[in-house]
């Protein structure tokens, strides 16, 4: 019997393989460039540290020994949900070899025991980008990880054909200052109803900030005016003016956001939107949040979120503020070579097969390839001295371009051209050293 | 309160993750240049699929969801223990979709849950390849894929200083008709007790078998003899016919040992032998079988392994046979890296800190930067304009070579130089571009 797929583990063909490896090749190209250090925490952490926030409990992957000891709290272990859990715990156990401010990036599995469903899994690949800083961290850390991260998706959209984003921000200050203004106290309770917007509409929102959270109907009007502004400029700052509220935090608010959609506009135009109604409503972020749509895949939600936290981690005396965004590499990537939207040129990293005339010659033909592969092309000898039209048939299955024969010549199996060649010196076209990875059409 | 780290959970500080990302990427590097695809499986797999192999099952980390109905089958699931299993899995559920000899690598954390010891590890990194036939697959690939990993090992050693290593290669069938020469019936038996040679010494082994495994005391003493027979050349071959021992099965294993031998020798002198005691005891190869000392380290004992199977895997109808070895990531460079015998020349991929004059012209030294990494130089800004004696210790203290200044000069921190530059011109030496990875001493 063939083992069947496990529902929520999405795992890919060598082809697609390739397309993931690619892409994250790619981040984390883009990453270093920015002088980001990669960080691979352990896949599990403690139970504590894991439910330190009530409502993740359910989704933890839970990890024992089969052996081992009931009450053993050393194997009180689960696996991370995320990778801001891990690196929290990283910088607080390792503040003493980092310098701060530490930027890092992390590329990594994550695990949610969730029921799986269309574009949730209970698997799946993260890339992380965070700026810490020791008791402080300046401001234009928050623009910074926004251009870095487009950077990094714009260049999977020209590169690979992925599709271009769009990314939302928003401050919590801005919106946080608004609510004083207005004269509320609870404002993240206005917050978390205002995150139900596209869920459950204007009129629902406005009836439980009456209802709830006790506000005047007016002024329930008016957090929802402040909701639909959205701008590709800093035209927002003005719309904002003219609602008439007035409060020192949210001027801080609107000055910070303003500096970030001026950067991202010059930076990469068309790219980010100041969008209001951005709230992310239960994570502990305290000034910028991030959310990102990949422009056609509107359903797949945000493919890319995050924000700055005052306080990642805190030991009492120490306290390391962050900011940072996290791509859902999986996320995007399941559903696009499921389809086959993107895939790869070939399902192999060979460029180039020799062909083996007779078995008493491979070792002839492993020479050629050891003098192909000393120029960096990936090669493979034939596993079978079969008659060249299946020795070619392997390489056609397998999308590899060039076959290599012992009389020195080369085929490109695509055009079909046959010409001599000389191991220690032929290249192919740069575009086919590597598998090429393109989307449909 | 500073968390502790975990016992068994290996975590490197971001320069040594430098180093073991250096040591990955050449891995793929030269699996890649040999066609090898890669192959990423889930973490998870069936307890069953885990546990078929009886005395493995104590090792196995079993995963729950936290709120998992009792008796949820589905939720039956452990983490991987090496990358054979799921392969094997991942062969059988996707055979239709591969093509057929298929040769993957698959670089990928296992875990196991032993207690904790030197060298011995909860959760660690391996890199494995293999070559797997539908039904049958040819001899070579045994040679093969030796001089694959014999080849990434090598320029780990040339290109990083890790420590040259020896492989040490037997053959199954020649021990199987060794024995089976001297008209022994339960081969297994007497190859388990062999595999304790280094563990207990031969006076014990000849003990056992004669006493357990009831051999003649001259015969015992023959097998003996058999396992001291170690040559880097294919001397072996007469070594063994000496003992007078004859067997058809003993041809073809010393045939097949003899091709290996002569073929590693031709490509990576000195760096494989025949080693006539390698047994391998418990697991299920077939013919040849390779375990891997590093110079130096040979207490580590075997860093990378392996065989060939006559059934990876099967359905019933079909069979799958396959050759591979595995490379115990970790458990070369934990220790390398903790003793700080390899290190990386920066904890960061930035070649260049682009200094700000004061937070007004941060734009400029942000434009700068773009210019810098337009030709793959990774940069980063300054993240305060400090005096620049701090700005240059920022620099310092993660090793970044280079400080870039607004008058259009580039200073080398480790000579003292600075020199004007045009950062749309400028390169800095091929060795400064990346963090270099070297040897102590």
């Amino acid at each position: 019997m063939r083992p069947k797929p496990l529902s929520g583990f999405p795992e890919f063909l060598p082809g697609g393989r390739i397309v993931e490896l690619a892409v994250l090749d790619s981040l984390r190209e883009t990453f270093e460039l920015h002088g980001f250090a990669s960080v691979e925490t352990r896949a599990v952490e403690t139970m504590a540290s894991l439910t330190r926030k009530g409502e993740i409990t359910k989704e933890v992957y839970v990890v024992r020994r089969l052996h081992a000891a009931d009450g053993d709290a050393a194997d009180d272990l689960g696996l991370h949900f995320d990778l801001t859990v891990p690196f929290a715990r990283y910088v607080q156990e390792n503040a003493g070899h980092l310098a701060f401010p530490f930027r890092r990036y992390q590329i990594q599995k994550v695990w949610r025991g969730e029921r799986p469903q269309e574009g949730r899994y209970r698997e799946f690949t993260q890339a992380d980008i965070d700026v810490v800083g020791e008791n402080a961290l300046a401001a234009h850390h928050d623009i910074e990880v926004a251009l870095v991260m487009l950077e990094a998706l714009e260049r999977l959209h020209t590169r690979f054909g992925l599709p271009p984003v769009v990314m939302h921000v928003n401050n919590r200050k801005l919106a946080e200052g608004f609510y004083r203004g207005l004269g509320v106290d609870d404002h993240m309770a206005v917050l978390q109803r205002v995150d139900k917007l596209d869920k459950i509409g204007p009129d629902a929102v406005r009836a439980l900030l009456v209802d709830e959270v006790g506000m005047a109907d007016a002024d329930a009007g008016t957090c929802l005016e402040l909701a639909t502004i959205c701008t590709a400029d800093t035209s927002f700052v003005e719309r904002v003016r003219a609602l008439g509220v007035r409060h020192e935090l949210l001027d801080e608010g609107l000055d910070a956001l303003a500096d970030l959609v001026a950067a991202a506009s010059a930076a990469v135009p068309g790219r980010l939107v100041a969008d209001l109604k951005i709230a992310r409503g239960l994570d502990y972020y305290t000034g910028t949040v991030y959310e990102t749509e990949m422009v056609g895949h509107e359903s797949l939600g945000s493919i890319c979120s995050g924000g700055r936290y005052d306080a990642l981690a805190s030991d009492g005396k120490r306290t390391w503020p962050g900011v940072g965004v996290s791509v859902g590499v999986s996320r995007i990537l399941v559903p696009l070579i499921a389809k086959g939207e993107l895939t790869a040129s070939r399902s192999v990293p060979t460029c180039v097969l020799v062909a083996v005339d007779a078995e008493e010659t491979r070792g002839e033909a492993m020479a050629t390839a050891t003098r192909l592969r000393a120029r960096g092309i990936p090669c493979e000898v034939a596993p079978k001295a079969d008659r060249f039209g299946k020795q070619i048939r392997y390489a056609d299955r397998r999308g590899i371009p060039y076959v290599w024969f012992s009389d020195g010549s080369v085929k490109d199996l695509r055009s079909g051209e046959q010409v001599p060649a000389n191991p220690d010196a032929w290249l192919p076209p740069d575009a086919d050293l590597r598998p090429a990875i393109r989307p449909r059409g």
